[in-house]
């Protein structure tokens, strides 16, 4: 049983119109009003029909994100590639990007609900979705409809992630490939859904091939830690010839040790950063643009309602340089 | 005396009509006629009233910002900390950014100004401003607010700074400091307002010390390039013991050819991107964040309109890693 207009007014002590106004013309309100008919439209959990949100949704043609700090020990970001992905696409649909910042996942639905309640946005970008995320559930229970990147593995929204446990096994076939048969894996703490899956894509590629795993090393991801894996591996008693790293921090940190040892020991990274051009790091390659292209179009073509939502998993790419292949 | 539309229309030659035409419904004009309507605009330095910017600025607290595409050759971009700056600053003054893509400056100015006409935006910043840059004449004829990243040097609107040649000056007496006599320079072309302050940071605190310039050599702002500029300056009968880079690129680069060959040269690079700290080389840092801040500071809340427009230089920080310390 939905609750109606009627049910707010009675609960706020106020008239129909005057719940009206706090919904379409909340300057209209005195503020104690407005905020008494706010929290018995929370409480009754109380939504406004879907056909004015429709034709709210078509007014402004802005799609809400938001921007998150850049990482101090992150490498050169592929996040500006991400936005502007975001941007060009939603560009050919005429619609645009709107910017916003808040401190935690709560006031990114905080903010994304005042937006769309506003009208300034019709429609969110999550980015970085994983399991147990606090942001789906909030966003569906108010009706904001969603796009992400990433998924939480019991998605009820469009969503469209990359492959990663397939770029971790891109990588290690290569090093097989070059004849390495002790290959390790520097990654982060388990736990992490992309995490796992880049180290389940080496795991299950050497058992494909029937090689043994090499050490599994974890640690936080920053150079100094990458730097440090690269000391404890290379003195193993039977160290590893290669190493695949789930991101191009560690794999720039292991190189550090490596070359500062002049040791051979073949790296490949993750993310492709601009780094890793610059260190002659292979590393794999997300396809961030096409992800962002296709996240506009699943909220802006979304399949018929009577389906699955729309979902695409895309395959990224190993992008080989001399870290894994001078000898 | 201000001029009004009527100056306007008598020096462009045509009608009233068309000068409010190309203010408000530039389609409806032949580009011909638009550009010299725009031409006798900016030779008046024509504005349309402020009280009607004021009507309009009130009512959709956006401002407008193009992102670019990222450079395939930068080195980790200082751009998002950029983005995320103007999106916290304009949070804090109840202000979102609107993202939008453009192929070029002109079509940049031309969403800014449907962006404008169209409600969606009060107002304006503008990214990598240069000498000759089309856009602030562009704006300032059809009355978009706006301010700037960078200037042109003759500047009737807002703009902040980052004080280039103070930064290069710091590389400069930091490698003095460490006894080092012979200190070249590696640079972007001549031309460019940013890549010439940074020459002339170097070439002057070296005057000032008595000391004589190193050898000052220029090319395209990439790794290759800066590989190449390590290879000729180490091969000089006299080479120098240090260099002061312009970028982080061209900085990178030169360590790739001074590692390669265990030579000994220290280099300071420019822009302390994230690939500064992975190849562990000093760079000048740009205060991005205080930028950001300052520029949404003199679009919301400028100075009196009988004043000057607001101007901000501010002075970037030396951050000194093992490139330049280690013997």
């Amino acid at each position: 049983m939905q609750p109606t207009v009627e049910d707010v007014a009675r609960e706020a002590g106020v008239s129909r119109q005057t719940v009206s106004n706090v919904l379409n013309a909340p300057e209209r309100v005195r503020p104690e009003t407005r905020e008494r008919v706010e929290a018995a439209i929370a409480k009754l959990g109380y939504r406004p029909n879907r056909l004015a949100q429709g034709l709210r949704a078509s007014t402004s043609r802005m799609i809400g994100y938001r921007i998150e700090p850049v990482h101090p020990h992150a490498l050169g970001s592929i996040h500006d590639r991400f936005l502007h992905a975001l941007a060009d696409a939603g560009r050919a649909e005429d619609h645009h990007l709107l910017l916003y910042t808040a401190d935690d996942a709560q006031g990114e639905v905080d903010g994304a609900l005042a937006l769309h309640r506003a009208g300034a946005i019709d429609a969110l970008v999550l980015y970085g979705l994983h399991a147990g995320d606090p942001r789906p559930p909030a966003l569906l229970a108010n009706a904001v409809p969603f796009a992400a990147f990433g998924r939480t593995g019991d998605d009820d929204h469009p969503w469209v992630d990359v492959d990663n446990a397939a770029g971790t096994a891109a990588a290690t076939r290569h090093l097989t490939e070059a004849g390495h048969r002790r290959i390790a894996f520097a990654g982060y703490p388990p736990g992490s859904a992309v995490g796992d899956r880049r180290a389940e894509g080496w795991r299950d590629t050497l058992a494909a091939l029937g090689l043994p795993p090499g050490p599994d090393v974890r640690g936080e991801d920053s150079l100094a830690v990458g730097a440090e894996i690269g000391a404890r591996l290379l003195e193993r008693p039977d160290p590893p010839t290669a190493v695949v790293a789930a991101t191009d921090t560690l794999a720039a940190g292991l190189l550090r040790t490596v070359r500062a040892r002049g040791a051979r020991l073949a790296v490949v990274g993750f993310d492709d950063t601009p780094t890793a051009a610059a260190l002659d790091l292979s590393s794999v390659r997300q396809p961030i643009e096409a992800a962002g292209h296709a996240i506009i179009a699943a909220l802006l073509n979304p399949p018929p309602p009577d389906g699955p939502p729309a979902a695409r998993l895309l395959p990224p790419e190993l992008i080989v340089r001399g870290s894994s292949t001078t000898p």
